[in-house]
């Protein structure tokens, strides 16, 4: 079988596309596990990975026919990662619009025109919930985005709902929690210092924390996404049923935990380079966001979460920072 | 001050025009009401209304450039009626995806293009609940659409929310209750019986009904829903504040209860002409909309339904039936 996944190059398709190399095969269907022949990774940079299975598409996700041409009569799974980050599609709104909403709708037609009717993964975000919201956002709360990003994640879920209902695809959507610690560069994401508080003072380099030590967060670690990716993949679309929007399972912490967890891993001299810098802008919008969620939806369907913020931080460490 | 009618033709376009042209002056700001001095209608089909201040256009609202063509620079009011309806978006996924988001979409960045933050009216539709809902739908359930239809009006509100947000409208949706009694031919919702059952037997023509009697929907009469449309377009931006979709009151009636109101208004014989011809495709749709809300936000918003079922049915006799 092929794969197509979108948004390839970036951190968690790479991470992803590590994961199913390794692993050989996947189950995308009642029967059993199949052989992976073929992968496609589509970014607007070339991915970094090689293999001679794997093969990076540099492209607009929302160029006329750039998908359907990466599409072959074998592909069983497309994992649609791709996206312009919240912070990138306030700022700029056509953007978001082309990529986000265009490029998504793109997508599902030339899964739609496969005629195979092929399982897509969505991956949306927590985004969708915002404003006025009860202490715990449950598996019915109605979703109310306060920025154009989650807006154009919440439409993108539709989407997915009503091509899956047409039967025209199997998709299903997972709402990922923020994920931290990201390695490398920051992006362009609203939510970016919740990983750079770790990062830069783990790598010796000053790093800003623009919102209040009390804000809090819905986090998970790069290997949970990871873990919970290859479970939303593998899910039969039975588990699924009518509603394939679903919030992931994640960490409720704050600012000031994350501060607590470097301490014990980088040191008091670690802590020293976070600045605090309360930043108007950003805090208007993260505390929009929501930091606390029920998901026994999805833990009924044997979605897990990290244990701890500790073990986000130490993991990190482990992996990408033994300098 | 100009104002653009999208489905300007069709029944509730025209008598909203007509209402809007009688009343000759509107209330789109917070200053005072102004004068109405031209009026744009936009249909596939040829308005029948005539007036020197009314222009009635031809076209198709997703075909690239026209919506912009027909906005000026005085345009401070947009009332989008224009739909391709539920069994018609069911049918035809294309095409109600073309005409319903992208023609939604396209009106929204040519108002958005006028840089004056016009006044938009989206009417959206009860269709966008449906599924597993709970026995009354409040201010706060969220949409679950079951079809096409709702999918895209849904979407249509999302667009206008976060349009309405970044400051490009002044925008408001509103979801319609089923318009019971629809005069002249069917059109193609799946909720047409509603009027049907009604419409045909004070002509002495023979309908049918194909959902139990006991299917219990939310109506209101074409005079509560234009009266509901003119108070959309006077209210204030303070009055919806952040959230620009709301639930329209309307009637909680049984067909049976329809049935009974044409008793009373058009005699036994009326009533023979109703067959009860269930239609298992018909039924599992209507079976998945919402027949009872709790609307306490737009009645303390000023907005009333009618009195009763008899008096919908009364008023179409009044109004379209005195053979």
């Amino acid at each position: 079988m092929h794969i197509l996944v979108t948004g390839g190059a970036g951190f968690l398709g790479q991470q992803l596309i590590k994961r199913l190399l390794a692993q050989g095969q996947v189950q995308v269907d009642d029967s059993a596990a199949q052989g992976i022949t073929a992968i496609t990774a589509l970014d607007v940079v070339a991915g970094a990975l090689a293999d001679p299975r794997l093969s990076n598409e540099v492209g607009d996700l929302s160029q006329p026919g750039l998908v359907a041409s990466l599409l072959r009569k074998d592909t069983r799974l497309v994992v649609h990662l791709a996206a312009v980050v919240s912070g990138s599609a306030e700022a700029d709104f056509d953007l978001g619009m082309r990529v986000n909403l265009d490029g998504t709708r793109a997508l599902l037609e030339a899964c739609r025109a496969l005629g195979t009717q092929p399982r897509v993964v969505f991956t949306s975000s927590i985004a969708v919930f915002g404003g006025d919201m009860p202490a715990v956002v449950t598996d019915i709360t109605p979703p109310t985005p306060q920025g154009s990003y989650g807006i154009q994640k919440l439409i993108g879920e539709h989407l997915v709902q009503d091509f899956s209902r047409k039967g025209f695809i199997d998709g299903r959507s997972v709402r990922v929690p923020t994920v931290v610690v990201r390695p490398g560069k920051p992006n362009g994401a609203a939510s970016g210092f919740a990983s750079g508080i770790i990062r830069e003072p783990l790598a010796g380099i000053e790093a800003v924390l623009p919102v209040s030590p009390e804000t809090v967060m819905w986090l998970a670690s790069p290997a949970a996404v990871i873990g919970m990716l290859m479970h939303t993949i593998e899910l039969s679309a039975q588990a699924w049923g009518w509603h394939r929007s679903i919030n992931l399972p994640g960490l409720s912490a704050t600012m000031q935990e994350e501060l607590d967890a470097l301490r014990v891993v980088g040191g008091e001299a670690a802590v020293k380079l976070v600045k605090y810098a309360p930043d108007e802008k950003v805090m208007r919008l993260v505390n929009t966001w929501a930091g606390r969620f029920d998901t026994s939806r999805a833990l009924a369907m044997g979605y897990r979460a990290d244990a701890d913020v500790l073990s986000i931080v130490q993991g990190y460490a482990r992996e990408y920072a033994q300098g």
